[in-house]
């Protein structure tokens, strides 16, 4: 199933996406609705009867709470984490290739949903970067979860663009200021339960610039993957059902480039992944 | 005034502490009543008629939001920042004082109040360090403000202990992991208003470890002084009333002697700041 947070004549509310339609499951506030939604592991979801277009509605992004910082990881492509390093922007490693998770908080802050305007203009650097990433959406509280067991925790995927502003990532050294600008986090269209996904390591990402293909990669190309990934974190940690985990993004990045390629106003971004769909932003 | 969360009788509130007694102010879920309350600037804390000791209530960390990721801030006194420099285990700079705030997330699922248990069992590399801060609380949601106007902001200040596992903090580069331990976020007792502090720049800190005086500071001493940080933070984000900013650690962390004194279970922190209180938690 398609979980959707949306706005529709002046309301908001949470449903389930049906080809072109949404069919609405529960009006009001957004978060707790999908926390609870979460917490049933979906049982509900397939009820509803008021239908919208899809068309007609105003997309969201798709989060329990708009306070809760997203969980990112770094550098978790080869080919990512080599052009990365070499860009010069790398404040961090003293590795081309981390040898552990690189994680690091986008503030909640900065959450958009499909269609939001990414606003360069915040960047006083004008070093404004894409980065396409598959996201997972947490089902369970989850603490010391063997990989083995790590599916089990997980709710569904979406997708997310780490929009990053390079010179201000750099300048500060921890990440959470060049990664948190307003705007800056695109999320979604929604969530795709992972009983809809089978086996996620074959999903393909692309991301394109106005159309041209910049990014292009498989999930199975992640270096720490994804029952790592949910290891690690709740080695030490407690994640709490919603919490978002973006996954990291592969290679092709506008500093990948000689010179580097940053994003414009009139620029716009797509972010697919398969059987989840397409996040497309425009920056402004 | 002195707002604090709280549980008593299997009942959560928030409350006005007067001397030795808590006034109760709500009951129920305390963060959208501190929220409120922030959002009033205070308006309708001086009311409430019921009355509990202060020493039969467990204090919660005063936060809006659990989920919400407090925002910290790394070197920035001159002292901390060279010892930290010289530790070995700065895995972010290139320079020994840094030229711009320092800035990353502590996940707000890593939050305790006063009393708690820090939990060292946690962390597999057995190098847990304290951290005594003072902690910003915004008033108002605030975006591109200007120094001059930083201090109109914040709703109020309480004391942080930023609890980091160094090895983790060094080994996963980013330092979310190593500062989001479950429990290693001890926050509170509570929140003094602003209005009762007077020039902040005057407060002093002091940590002590088993009653030993680790820290003593001055907020005077602040590399980037806390209009500057909400200044830096707001020149690209947008802060709501209820976010926590801690401001950094002066000198004397464990990983500033030789060897290195890491916490050891058993042991007391206690970090008090002149004007609000002192946060005391026993590590386990």
């Amino acid at each position: 199933m398609k979980i959707a947070a949306f706005e529709f004549d002046g309301r908001s509310a949470l449903g389930r996406v049906d080809g072109e339609e949404v069919v609405v499951l529960h009006e009001g506030e957004t978060g707790p609705a999908l926390l609870s939604l979460i917490e049933a592991n979906g049982a509900g979801a397939d009820g509803g009867s008021e239908r919208v277009p899809l068309s007609a509605v105003k997309l969201l992004p798709p989060v329990v709470s708009p306070r809760a910082a997203v969980f990112c990881v770094g550098k978790n492509y080869h080919a990512h984490a080599k052009e990365f390093f070499g860009s010069g922007f790398d404040s961090s490693a003293k590795e081309e290739v981390p040898s552990q998770p690189v994680i690091f908080a986008k503030a909640g802050s900065c959450l958009v949903g499909q269609g939001d305007a990414v606003d360069a203009s915040l960047d006083p650097t004008a070093t404004v970067d894409y980065e396409g990433e598959l996201a997972i959406v947490m089902g369970k509280t989850a603490h010391r979860v063997a990989k083995a067991d790590a599916y089990d925790y997980v709710f569904g995927y979406t997708v997310c663009n780490d929009v990053t502003s390079r010179e201000l990532q750099k300048r500060h050294n921890q990440w959470l200021i060049g990664k948190s600008l307003d705007t800056f986090g695109p999320l979604g269209p929604w969530i795709v339960t992972a009983d809809e996904l089978g086996d996620v390591r074959e999903l393909e990402l692309i991301t394109t610039v106005n159309g041209e293909v910049r990014q292009k990669a498989k999930v199975a190309d992640l270096i720490f993957d994804i029952p790592t990934l949910i290891e690690t974190l709740t080695a030490t940690m407690t994640l709490q059902p919603g919490d978002i985990i973006a996954t990291g993004t592969p290679a092709g990045v506008g500093i990948g480039f000689k010179p580097p390629r940053y994003l414009q106003p009139g620029d716009r971004m797509e972010v697919s992944i398969s059987g989840i769909g397409t996040l497309a932003n425009p920056v402004v």
